[in-house]
């Protein structure tokens, strides 16, 4: 197992599970903001409106913390400074 | 164990464990949205409209992260950049 | 243990794992979506329809992540490309 | 240890923890869909016909997870390819 | 430790893992089921034909993940294929 | 460490774990149905027969998961087809 | 580590588990029971004869999972049949 | 490390397990029915001495099963088979 | 490391582990019962005697689970019959 | 192994590790936040505007600890003090 | 390692966490009795006395199980019969 | 694997789990102070300007927590004793 | 690795361990305890004197664990008679 | 691996650690502490400034677990007697 084999291996896996942990709070979170949202509608159906907005405000901000996951897991498959270093 | 088997070892694994991780919460948050948008309808009948497209943009925003893990999890199948260098 | 052993083995590992783990969620989420139409029906039976018409929905919705690790369990097992290579 | 002995162990291994673990959530799903079911019937005793149905839905649909998880224990103990190439 | 020694140990782990972990969740998924049906005749007396009659349909049903589980376990213990071939 | 004796130890450890993990469910399944039935009889004393067959059913169908358990506990001891076979 | 030593300590390992382990369930469901039972009486006085003489079958009903349990643990102890073999 | 070391560390380490894993579960029951105890005193003061008998019964029943741990604990110290075994 | 060593070891590690891990459910357990005795004399302070009293024979008899530890502990300490066997 | 190739395997465990487990708790946090700001916009339409700007001050500071986290990602994969040491 | 490192270790390794793990169920457990103490006493202003003194006899019974960890954790740190031994 | 790279294999380990772990407890524990801040200004519009005053200063102190992991991180990563020392 | 690299290494790690693991308890259980005399002066504000007074109590008599273990760790840094006797 | 580095080592990551573990419960513990003052403050108005008080106070005895492990985790990295030791 030599520099190549070890980074390569330690590159793919942290690519696959930083995007699936990372996955894990944002859904549960946008399910928790979401539900509340439906319940929020069925009881004040006049301010569906601001419910909707405030709701797509609060999707974007958890959304960022899995796209932060995302951003990390791309730039280790694609754009990765140590497997540059160590191929070539 | 050489660098064949040790990509493609570890490829395989996160290929599965990517998306068996990163489906428990998708699956788990548009539980509760369906389950309370049911609930929602049951209370309130006139807002099935506005609570079933409210429904539908939740979870869509919810099945992206599954989507995320599952992007990853092909692409360590089948567009593996470590694989395409120790292989050829 | 050679590269044919080594990447059948985490193969058949990654078959069976993928998709028990990967049914635990949907199973659950299922579970409540059920539970939450049997329990609205039983308050609003004239709204049966509609339940059900969102519950199928919904159903669908969240067994497409177990379907998602069903497939990639499907390719692990028979069209496997680390496979094809390694032994041919 | 050589390949027959390593892939059949794995086999083996994967064969009943797949089973083992894929029937945790279904079973505990199940159990949920069922006592509510039992709740909403002694709710609604009128409703009793439509309840039913829609819960034999339901447990096909959670039954369906379990069934993919003994599909795959079964191929694996069966009509394991991987078995198939390194015994003959 | 050769062939024979390994793959009698791991029959014998997993025929005991499979039935112990896969015991568990039908067993607290029956107690929730009969939980609620003793529930429901204390509240509604005069359904308790049919509150049965769905709680026998009910446990038949989850009864049948463990089921499985037991299965798996025999043909692992008196019809293991992979014994067969490394005994014989 | 022979076959003998790696056949043997993890027959005695499996003999052992599968009755005490399988114990653990049905134990809590069963308190939980006899803890509802003692509940449902001081708030219906009328229905105390009813009640009392219903329960016996059901602690007879969750003690049939710990008996799966110790059925195949006692054939490790005493009916082990591998020990058999590695002894003589 | 001859056979002797190594069935000796499994045995002493699980004869320990085993009873340490299969007594957490029991003694939980038990003290769910009781609780139960002494909420009832105090709720019905004048039923706490029904009350005892059911609280007494599910107690007996529940200890029966630890007494497998410790008949399994003694046999380990005191009859084991794979340390009457390798000690000869 | 010969066999008396062996036998000696296991059976050391398995008493006091056994009675530390044993006692948790006792201890934790037991503490749930003597809460409930006083509660139902504070609720019906007249029924003070069936409450007290049904608490003792119960507290008795729960405790057997930490006593079958120490039983084993000092059977494992004071009466260990195995160790008469390998001294001599 | 000869046995003095090994035998010592484990001791030690027994002797604390036992007692630690045996004083945690006594601990929650007591706590529960004083919580709920500090609740009903609020609610009946005229039956603080009978309240207390109960409460002191349950404190005692869950003290009695951590004594079982202290007693195996001290006994690891101070009287280890292996301990005496390989020192002298 | 050496230290480029240690380093680098470690700096990119971490990199992923880190943003992986940081965004865990904020996700959530975010979630529960944005969830009561709709319940509360629900029930007092007249404050949308003080709970609008009580929500994004509180979100924001939720954030920051996923920000902390991201820059040690960062640093860790392009401002690595180890790195610029041991390469050169 | 000789006797004496390895004594010396895992008497420190056992000193300090014999006292942190034992530390964690009596400040719990402490927490509980103080909090229900400070509710009982804004219902019942006038049986603060009472509660008090109960109070303190609660927490001294709970204290005692975590000085028993502290009293183990001393003996290993300065009495120790088996350093004794080796060093001397 | 000299010094130098254990030190600061370990040195970056730690920075990056340090933040990781740290940034759990504040980040949950400010969501629960800002959930609780908008349920309090929704129930109570008048008191707006005391509760968001409490509440940044108890999000100050909460956040000094994440501020003291960031702190220790921060000096493993550009401050670090262990490394000059080393290093040289 | 001889005895005061051993002897050293463990009194470092088991410091802070013991420390670390040691405040989680108290800060919780404290926690708790301000939580509930925080609702109890909003009760009954008459009665903050005593409150105040019992809240003081209990706190020190929490804190004195966490203390225990401060005393262990720093016994451990400074006054640690393995440390003497290795040292010389 | 020399004792300079052994020591180092496990200086640097108790040092992470027990900051890292140490804040988890003074930051939960606090996080129930803020939220409990901001509902009081909600439904006393009037006892504002006796809540800010004692909210003060619990925070601050609170955070003291908190600063025990920073100073811990400070004497570690600038103060450590063993690293003085080891280094000359």
């Amino acid at each position: 197992m030599d520099n190549i084999g070890l980074i390569g291996m330690v590159s793919i896996i942290m690519a696959g599970l930083t995007i699936a942990v990372g996955s894990i709070a944002p859904a549960i979170g946008e399910g928790h903001a979401v539900t509340q949202a439906l319940k929020s509608i069925a009881q004040q159906p006049d301010e569906a409106n601001t419910i909707s907005r405030t709701l797509f405000v609060g999707l974007a901000m958890i959304e960022s913390t899995a796209i932060y996951c995302f951003v990390i897991s791309m730039i280790l498959l694609f754009a990765n400074p140590f497997w540059t270093m160590v191929v070539g």
